[in-house]
């Protein structure tokens, strides 16, 4: 019986590629993927793909992946998209937020979308985010990484004039509860014309991003 | 004490102009908002401005504003923005999800942005959506308007390449729990880089769309 | 059999006297309370006093009552506090926080205390609170009150050093689910040493303001 | 003191066997439960056994069992049941869904029912499952496993007429909440007459089908 | 615009006609519904129809439709379902469940199907249920309708064979939380194959019903 | 068709008789209820009847019924317990709670038992309830009832030997969760032994109060 | 600085002696409590005391307690209490619930109270509960413990007259939610008069007995 | 890229320093933390430092580093802030509660202010807090920190008069659920005036406290 039934015309008709999501499956189903990928000569995107998972593939599997392990990320080729780099900016409220960040800005890689990174901005110091603001007005897209609170989503989104996705995390305790505070935060914002993606999830985040970039260009 | 701190600067900050959510303030409150746009000669967007609070209103007041029951908005002049008609779709799964998508037409119309709207083509009866499916592909921005389980927003964001923000309605009963679970289908959605905006915010989803129509053009 | 207990010795105890939530009781027992407070010859706190309810008091009940509808507080008399005015700062988000606001300068002008009322600063225009900041720095205790997404709580944590005491209020719709989205906000904010009270809860606000102001003078 | 009380009359009352979900069980009363099930002649379906205690057991009974490590069943023995074979659909979303769905095909086979299996037919690219169409049709009962937002639910049950229960899946992150959005989805969804069971329980979806089947044939 | 896009076809596709919930929808869209109708010559089902409604609709229409208050639902013509009669038991805990139950029988009525009620029959009092035991074992499916905790579900799938499926209501208090405990208690339950529809859905149940009949005859 | 299947021999059973709870029931159904009691010639207990549904009965209906507005209880007729008087204490944490603990007196008096009543000794001033200790010590079951943060039934349990039953309110405000809250800290209580029933349910507590007495006499 | 207090006079107020929660607390943190108690001279009860800890302590303390590692508990001592055995039934819904219901029977034991253990009768073969009804009508107190849908509860509340002591616990999968839906199920109950304690609070249950038992002795 | 964007203005502003939480931090980043602070010669607070990541940095970083594995906190450096010692007591309810209020008073430390700590004086043997009473009237800030129902919270509230912060704790078992009772006790109190902060957040609470100290001295 068929493990997988691979969506291969999906880059062609919404202009975004098969992804493997790893999480949830066995290091064979994802053998088996990459397998269905190099024999249709396609580029595949592995995501939430652990370090434990990676090491467990054979060599030869591992060579043919580009691995990020701060991100969790794997790239299997890349496709060719002629979009200009810089145009998205991926901002983190704190450090630990970036794997997250990364998991956007390597999706983004995948399609050949170079990002610009502003890390640690946090409103506890308002002047962080403040001290970035023409770069970020200059950005039609702007991916917004944040926990706990999420109150930059809402800052942000006073500030500039482009599209500002906001990508809650999971981190924090108490009541950030795993994300929910933080997306909640983000969907309840006074800020007109935020719009939010999945908890952790960079991947969606750029995915996003990506079909309003193909539109820009 | 002055009861508002209008933000009439917003506009050229991110091109969106300052609204009022209407639902939460007295008719005094309203009255003192509409007195000060006056003043300044500016447009303003009156939301969730229910009929009962609309009717209590001064006739000079309702005659300046264009209102509309369905949607519960009401047009105080209008902005001039030279965006182009057309590009925008609004789809609805049911008939009852008219009022947010409406909510969402009227802000587009505030701003000068025509709209598609696509109604009651909720995937229990695939066929409907499928219909539209070359039209959709034409669009670079997608608003999907859906109570109930919200399942119509992966099958969109499965067909098509534009930009697909779910609005989540409240409508239904039982577990469709005023809209949490359209939000959450939204979110949790298998289709690649969906967005969300708060549930029966048509508004909002509007605004997002402005923000990347102001891209385009 | 007696429906109160009064706890008229809890002023001289912890500083703050007898107050009556009136939501929830009939008019009968609110009637009660004051015939109790006018025997002892001690003010009482009337809170979420409803204007329905207020006007079924008879006549010469509701002269003795100081009556505000915005904030459903009624004064009974007044203490007699040796407290300063103007070192409470009280801050709203929108003009929909209003009538919680109210509640809090009421409880506390019930104990003599005055404060400056900050209103419509919420983080959509960050402007507007930045022009508050040496206003804010200078008070000791800040009473900031705000719906929705509450991102104005962190904002202000991260500008001042005096106590920032977060009241987050019911407005608003959706994800914002009656204020709990707010209160989650305030307590996983990324603003160090913030505290919150209950949604809504102005009068409580007050109360631990006063708990602080009575260490200070 | 006796740990057990089998219900052995149970398939002649309901027509379903005796089972033991072996997670939050001891090996030794898993032992206990082989030996009742041995003393008895009767068969016994094991589920939710891990690999683990599946190895902690003694090897005479390991001989015994036959162990399926992904759907985590172990059948000691099979019910002779004269149900005819290929009338079962069992649909899942994505290959991370095989686990439930091979618990609920482990247990039809327990009775002898055979099923068809279609993986990985998500709606993210809806002509998977289009061109399984005419297939479901045939059933008179399909099996739909699905995690995340669960709109493949809704799809076929607006498809196809025969009963379609909905199996939702803890595969996700975020938002999906361990298979409560794709449960609510379930619940909620626009396509009439859907029934749904607990998340992750293939073995409770097999039972339900197995009383509709008891009538069929 | 049009305001529907009737699926007319559905009938023929799954044996399920459209069906309008008229909850959140205007009296002016139900009767374009009953137009849409009337114009096709199809039968239509109308759920949830309040008294308020119905009798806000012109007396021509009124005269056309078979309205129950109880059940709150109007038959606009019928289907002609060559079913057998009295094969679907529909059992409710307490006399509160019977508006529910009534929408399940209305449901099945409208497409010619009888069905027995056995009603008020909460395992309270557990000689209730037991004393229809053989009455509903000789049913292939058993429509249990129950609020407060939902013992019943369980307790009837423990004694009988044929395909129980459970409509949580919303009547109780507290921990009843408007179903949500009645629904959960379905899913978890220990007896094996229950299956469960939304919460006060008597309509989805007479759905999945005719599902499983439309197999059976 | 039959709407009661009333369980009369459950007095005979387990020493509590027959009630019917009035919430979500018609007048129509109620008056039935009252027509069988009369039938069979006894007696009934009716709560949450509210003065509405209680003023439109026959008034040959309401003469029979000993009605209570606060609690919302009707006695039809009583039974005769040979229960001593005093043994039970009601206590209460606010004015608030005084309706629910009433229904649990007016419950214990249709069975013949009297009760003390303990009012408005919340812990925000503990001397009022330790004031009572010594009364309390002696009786053998305490009803304590309290709403907001439910203290009141922790130090209550700490104090006294006999059974605490814990009856939450949903008195209060924002966290106070509709009694949820209350609920919870019955159940994580630091003192030992102490029971909880539904949220408002003075009728179940009394229940749970007599089946106590039952054994004790 | 001292880290317990201990309340060593609670057995004379209330009955019940001090108990020491050892999930959370450190090795060392249970050595001084031990050492505490042996100075006193009082017996003490240890509850959630892990296999791991338990082996963690010095070899002369292990030997001081009375350890069962099913039930997690360990008895420093006994106490004296002159209660008679038998009276107490514990039921449990599965095999899995035994965990906590030997936590209740051990509690009791530390007391000198025996207990009847009626083991693995839940609801989906009723008979196995019939059984027992005699013996179970005999007990002044009945412990039930059960987790998934808690239906246990109502069915034995309904069956007898003695109190019911509802402990839901936390075993099974999805909606059963860490045994919130027992929880639920148990306080939502149509069977008059039952109570609960916390999720897996054997320990609980079994002090709730006992302040039943020390009035009717 | 910068990983951090440091706020070392952060404590002329507000008056409290950085701090790093480590929790969802690499070794790798605290190290480059550390190495930030040195390089500026200013003192930095690590919260939530497991000893396993403590042990993980090089050995010249750990002696650099006053920690404190109880409450997972390491002082590199110390701010000298001229407040007085004694001020503020940390009071907690149980044993397991200790960690939390040490990070609390390792906090107070950091910034040079003793404080008085009393532990294990839950209500439920009442005598144990009230023979404080007249220590904690003495002080300006209590920080009591409580798992369980919150009970004590409430307590302390009625007794003093100072500024009552409480700090819910994660533990206990069942309804506690990872302290959101004790949370929600604390803000639903019926003693007036009680501030909270986040679940475990002892941080949280002494950066409060040293906010009002700040403007006491």
């Amino acid at each position: 019986m068929a493990e997988f039934t691979f969506d291969f015309g999906r880059r062609e008709r919404i202009g975004l590629a098969e992804a493997v999501l790893c999480q949830g499956k066995t290091t064979a189903q994802i053998s088996k993927a990459l397998a269905l990928a190099r024999a249709q000569d396609v580029p595949l995107l592995l995501t939430r793909l652990s370090e434990e998972v990676f090491e467990a593939l054979e060599p030869a599997e591992r060579i043919e992946i580009d691995y990020d392990p701060l991100s969790r990320t794997g790239l299997f080729g890349r496709t060719e998209d002629p979009l200009a780099n810089g145009t998205v900016a991926v901002v983190t409220g704190g450090t630990s937020d970036l794997a997250v960040a990364r998991e956007a800005m390597r999706t983004l890689a995948f399609y050949g979308v170079g990002a610009r990174e502003i890390a640690d901005v946090g409103v506890a110091g308002l002047w962080r985010i403040l001290q970035h603001e023409a770069e970020l007005k200059a950005c039609p897209v702007i991916i917004a990484v944040a926990g706990m609170e999420g109150a930059l989503f809402s800052v942000i989104g006073g500030l500039v004039g482009g599209l500002v996705i906001a990508v809650p995390t999971s981190n924090g305790y108490g009541v950030t509860r795993n994300g929910e505070t933080a997306l909640s935060a983000a969907l309840a914002s006074c800020s007109p014309g935020l719009v939010a993606v999945n908890i952790d999830n960079g991947y969606g985040a750029a995915c996003a991003a990506l079909r309003v970039l193909h539109r820009i260009k």
